[in-house]
């Protein structure tokens, strides 16, 4: 019997079949049954609920919560969603007399919006500490290998050597906005969407900033209407998870392409290579692949989520019901990829041999250009006359250092014998020692700033 | 066991939880065993199987697919996806020495492409069949109903009076366009990718027409390497069903709207609408607005996995595995969708007085134009002085018929006592008598074509 | 002659013409030039410059600036970006001499990431102050039509008496939070990555300090490579209008429907409105149409630009290129469509005839059950009860009031004389006094809060 | 003076900036007029024109059409967009009692969608002739190149070794699939759907077939309604130009990466790359970036259309004015887009001594299983144990082709001297010899049916 049979015949079957979110929202029951047990106290602050009533509801509320929790909750034909459910199943257990008074004043739409964000709330540590520990295993990594070369890319060409130390940082830095933006999303989380009723807010005189503190929400929505309709939280939620999963997908690129045989910079581990059926030979980044596959399908998830909110009229609609769906797969994949990468990261073994030995003499053209600079030749001047010795280098099948100081010569006459001596990968590296540049020494205070950083959100216990 | 065991030593257990496809593509199985018989065939064909062999291998394997089809097939923690798990069951019943053989020349990657493909072509007519069923919905309820006036609305604002059939069989020739692309990209699906072996092709002489031909399909690909990356009939079916549900939220909007009691032209069944779990009165439309919500989660399905394509390098890569969950829930909100849509048009109670009581004398304005032009009045002065009119009704607060002639006089000399027969809805509606208008005529001879078009398909059992 | 003219020989012709950014990256001179300058004056505090160098560099590029300014900018067909443009014409105003020494140690890579940060931190004000004034307009209309009642929705369908001021208020906080995150991820933005150079940093000792506070950045970038292909900030700020454009969408959705004659509680000037080619009586809501569907846009501008990142390898690479369109695309909907709303809002007519003469007695449903609830009935089966008196007054063809008690006392005897008087709208919104309700208290209190936050914000000038 | 100027007071200016189509729909002034030529003839057919009044617009309207092919358009204030600004420019030339008559029956809705879709045939030419082009380049390069090995990849590591002109014959294919689906979408987009009115169709007895021959559509547009909302044909372009970005972004990737140093398959004409403002040696390839970027913004260009679209009530809606800026972007984009590859591949430098000497001994494991497959062992094992010959080499360091016999005895006992004969490259791909396989004489049955292809194209000349 659906919760409306006074007024409504049945509905037809396939509408159920369509409609029912139960075999999805089944998840939210420890959320949903917080809430209902904040909901029977509040009730009974305003005399709806007798002690004892509420003592009972509270009891009743802990054994469906106990079924669910070991897998005994029976599931029953009319059970939609996991409101209906758990409210189908107290009436079972306390009679309809008792379990019928605990929805006073309440709407599924509150109640789903509190248990939604109740719920998400419960999962931002988890999500939080999972992107930390990768952070973590990249200063590891970058502790560790401090000291190798590799060459730094753009377009995908080598541009200039850098400290193989400085790549792993710079993923440090993309995963700590994201912790920031997480930190931000939390606070408009963190507001209690119950007691807003349907849509024009609680009649009985409910105590909202009770229910807030009771389920640890920061403060109360400031607007009825608004509160049941905004999913605010989960478009952002999904922004952060496409965005965060389009800075994995950047760094398993980098970890496919530096540990592809051509390059060879580094070597997985095996535990994260898996085979072909086919070709024996065959260790394949398929996580790693799988990673920056599902970056394309969390944007997909987010631009069809704001799709679904676009051109809405006020108040709840069904079509938010397709809310859960898509951040559900954000969180589970979240939860997933970050501990593969980390293990990625923590396994990684680095070649130095082909990280330094790979390192083409052309990178150290800006060497060239700048060893002119010093000279006095405006930079403009420089950058055209090494050009010409880069041309004339690649012409004689020659690298840089092999090319005879006349043909540098012949490109500007400032070129001197001293030429040779900015021809050096290392000393490029130590000469970019701004703060920020791949200098050794800056570097090391990159690790030693995220070290703090760690060490302080692990104290403060933000988020999490 | 993996199947690279010689290779690799064991992978990481969170690796598999996050990479594993078994889960998610065990619904594939019989597509999968199908592939495999075929193959099984041709090997047998090359010799590499002999005739023993492969009729022991075939009965393995439908003795898999009876273990599927009972819900008898027991997984074990090394099936990693649908292949692997056909494979491992197999190898149990028949043993390596024989089961071992059936991969011979084989590779996942030109099996799962044919699974994907195999399984896609046997939903195709069920799909087909759908549309077409809700096609049939709507030339019902347009014959039935013919001779039912009803607003035409354009930026919804009362633009002009047409028939209510006029109104639902535009929906008819929207889905027309969707069957039509559902048969151009059933050509392009139905290509056998078996034979391509990892990316190169087959080395054991396969006969790939052969294979083709058990298995239904058209033709063979011709390009290995293209073969066993090629998901443009993923990207393209999933395109069909964004465009198919974009189509469907502007009839379930539609239908929202128009039987609000705003509007109340129409009322929806009660099969077909919802409760409220707060308020004892509400009969919602849920199901038109979760297939409108559909839409938008469509749309994002759709562009996610064109993103997960986007700048692939050659050959295979794991990022592809991401092709099958979008393409099942397209797949499924289309099965699902399409007969609620279908039992709601079915159902649909037109609520004549609210249609043709709710005609606004405006949406006559353009009669009173026309009427001048056939004064000899250039359309745009007409259309200009009728502006006037109505805006002089609007300040009188009177509808065009009870607008005095002075009044329409001062806003054109043309307008004469004659003016008055021209304010008629029915014969607004008549006028429009071109091919494709809204008059009785035009629109009888739409329902006859459709008609047509239905029978001609269900003889043809094109796609279906 | 482009810049690496020394290398490599001339570009393809519709190489350039697909490739040059110039057409649209020209409107980032001020931010590029302003850059170059507080370069200059860094490079002279180096010794890379001479105190007069860095005078003339300086006066020379605040004559390209003014050559800007005043349209007075001759293009030159090597002007492939704004940076190559402003470079080359400062050469002509200074001599190779003198401007090929700007460039000492930079890339374009800092360059663009600089332009792009600074062009936008420009904007934000200008954003944040039309939200504001779109919250005043809603405010101020809230304010001006408290008391006016009209029907809540849900589902579209009527689901309880709210008021008007109540509907507006909910598009306030709305608002609210969109300019929570524009403060969010400008923090974010005001990075400084000049000093980054192409990837690996800054070899001249240049004090990025001091760039930073010449600029108005907050801080610098920490890591070189990370600072030049960063463009979180673009995906932030597209998410951030994706977001706003929705919730724009969501008003301009119900400002059609209820300004609608069929709902006909509100009334848009016509200046907001505009007329049809065809049809004189037209006054369509263009507008806000257009603010709907500009919503779509915006959002697959987000996720083609996230698409855009998704897999790029480290360092800067050309597909960052695709950045600026969808920013400035973004930048200027907002700028146009937030006043266009404003102006709807500031100049909408509440026909209060309409909103509240269109109430519908079901919507007291909800008040009768809780009428019961006061009785002593559990909620469960008032709300039972209640359906089927609805029911009962549907198959009567009759309102709430006037069903007669002894239907009343079919659905429950608890029932009594007194069940009229609930069946008041005013009451029925009075009552829902909680916090964030509809009660005029409530809503009252809501317009104070929120009038001390735009008061507030505008002493603050935060963003602005 | 508006088109509405009877009815309605001046639009405000902001909502004109707004809302004006004429900065970017100006570019259909061909279209347009070439309907509106059309239109007059079909009206002096009905009588609503008189022969001369015919003669008299149609020239008019030739005279605008030459001034805006001349540049000599002047565009004035109201112009809001392209049909009010050549209908103002005619009525000026001619006076409204004549040009006044031209809109007659006719509105906006229809003749925007007719001259939306004409643009677009107009297009296609140019669009199908780019694709063949592409196409050719690669089949000129697959014949040139025809006997040069490569290795091929899956999942980014050498699999197994192919030919090239097989790698690039992959991509001739995609873009065949291409094609097709432009053909598919050149039917439905030829439906003209001029005569549909405002949206209830055309009441002067318009021929409407006489208009579709006029303009060369095929045939007429089935439902006024549905003719002046459907933009599936929109939609379907963005889709096709989507799809075929991200196989032009494929074919990027792979040329990026080959023709990186560190793989050195492959060299770029020095004309399709370009320099660096800081590094002097560097050749980028931005054009392919920037293809595979541009990717990206096509597939937000769709979805972003598509939101567009979901949940449009019936008749034509403002939102729809969202269609051009898209579908121009995808036309120039494609456009510029095709021809810079076809440059790329046509300037393209195999340098076989790098695809050829890269192949690695590891990618002949599958020639090792398929050895002892002859010799009569099960697949599966003969798998595993070359599995295991490969991690041997891996421990000893050495190539498959240098490990010792008895080792590979340890891995299998079946192993013989005649191991090493099998470990060729070039043997390995002629044995994959399966249609469409690597095998040369597959290779060039692909090359001859790619030319029949083309040559068939072009002589049908079918789209162009």
């Amino acid at each position: 019997m659906t919760l409306w049979a006074g007024r409504l015949t049945e509905t037809d079957a396939k509408v159920r079949l369509f409609c029912d979110s139960f075999p999805f929202d089944r998840r939210l029951y420890a959320a949903d049954i917080a809430g209902s047990i904040a909901y029977a106290k509040a009730l009974a602050r305003t005399g709806i609920l007798s002690f004892e009533e509420r003592q009972a509801i509270v009891r009743g509320l802990e054994q469906v919560l106990a079924e669910f929790k070991l897998g005994a909750f029976v599931v029953s034909p009319g059970d939609e969603d996991i409101h209906t459910a758990v409210e189908r199943r107290l009436t079972e257990l306390l009679g309809e007399e008792l379990a019928g008074k605990l929805h006073t004043g309440r709407s599924r739409n509150d109640q789903v919006a509190t248990d939604l964000r109740l719920w998400l709330l419960g999962e931002l540590p988890g999500i939080a500490d999972r992107i930390r520990d990768l952070q973590g295993a990249l200063v590891e990594a970058a502790e560790k290998h401090l000291g190798v070369l590799m060459p730094g890319y753009t377009h995908l060409r080598q541009a200039q050597p850098i400290l193989l130390s400085h790549w792993l940082m710079s993923y440090f830095w993309r995963l700590s906005r994201d912790r920031e933006r997480l930190e931000g999303l939390k606070e408009r989380l963190s507001v209690l969407p119950l007691g807003a009723g349907a849509l024009a807010g609680n009649p009985w005189g409910i105590d909202r900033e009770y229910l807030a503190r009771e389920l640890g929400f920061s403060r109360c929505s400031e607007n009825s209407l608004d509160a049941v309709s905004d999913r605010d939280y989960v478009a952002e939620f999904l922004f952060f998870s496409a965005l965060l999963g389009v800075h994995l997908s950047q760094l398993a690129e980098d970890l496919i392409l530096f540990s592809a045989p051509e390059f060879g910079f580094l070597e997985l581990s095996e535990a994260y290579v898996t085979g072909s059926s086919l070709m024996p030979q065959k260790a394949n980044p398929d996580p790693l692949e799988l990673i920056r596959g599902r970056a394309g399908r969390l944007i997909g998830n987010l631009c069809g989520f704001l799709s679904v909110l676009k051109g809405l009229p006020s108040g709840y609609n069904k079509d938010l019901q397709e809310d859960k769906e898509p951040l559900f797969f954000a969180v589970d994949t979240l939860k997933l990829a970050l501990p593969v990468l980390s293990g990625v990261v923590r396994t990684l073994k680095v070649n130095r041999n082909r990280s330094e030995g790979g390192l083409r003499e052309e990178a150290l053209a800006t060497e060239l250009a700048d060893y002119l600079v010093e000279k006095g030749i405006p930079f403009r001047a420089a950058h055209r006359a090494v050009g010409k010795a880069v041309r004339r280098a690649l012409e004689l099948g020659v690298g840089l250092r092999s090319l005879p100081l006349e043909e540098y010569r012949a490109a500007h006459p400032a070129f001197g014998e001293d030429v040779y001596r900015v021809l050096d990968f290392r000393q490029a590296v130590e000469r970019r020692n701004s703060p920020g540049g791949t200098a050794a020494a800056r570097v090391r205070e990159q690790i030693e700033k995220a070290k703090e950083l760690l060490r302080k959100e692990e104290e403060d216990g933000e988020v999490s």
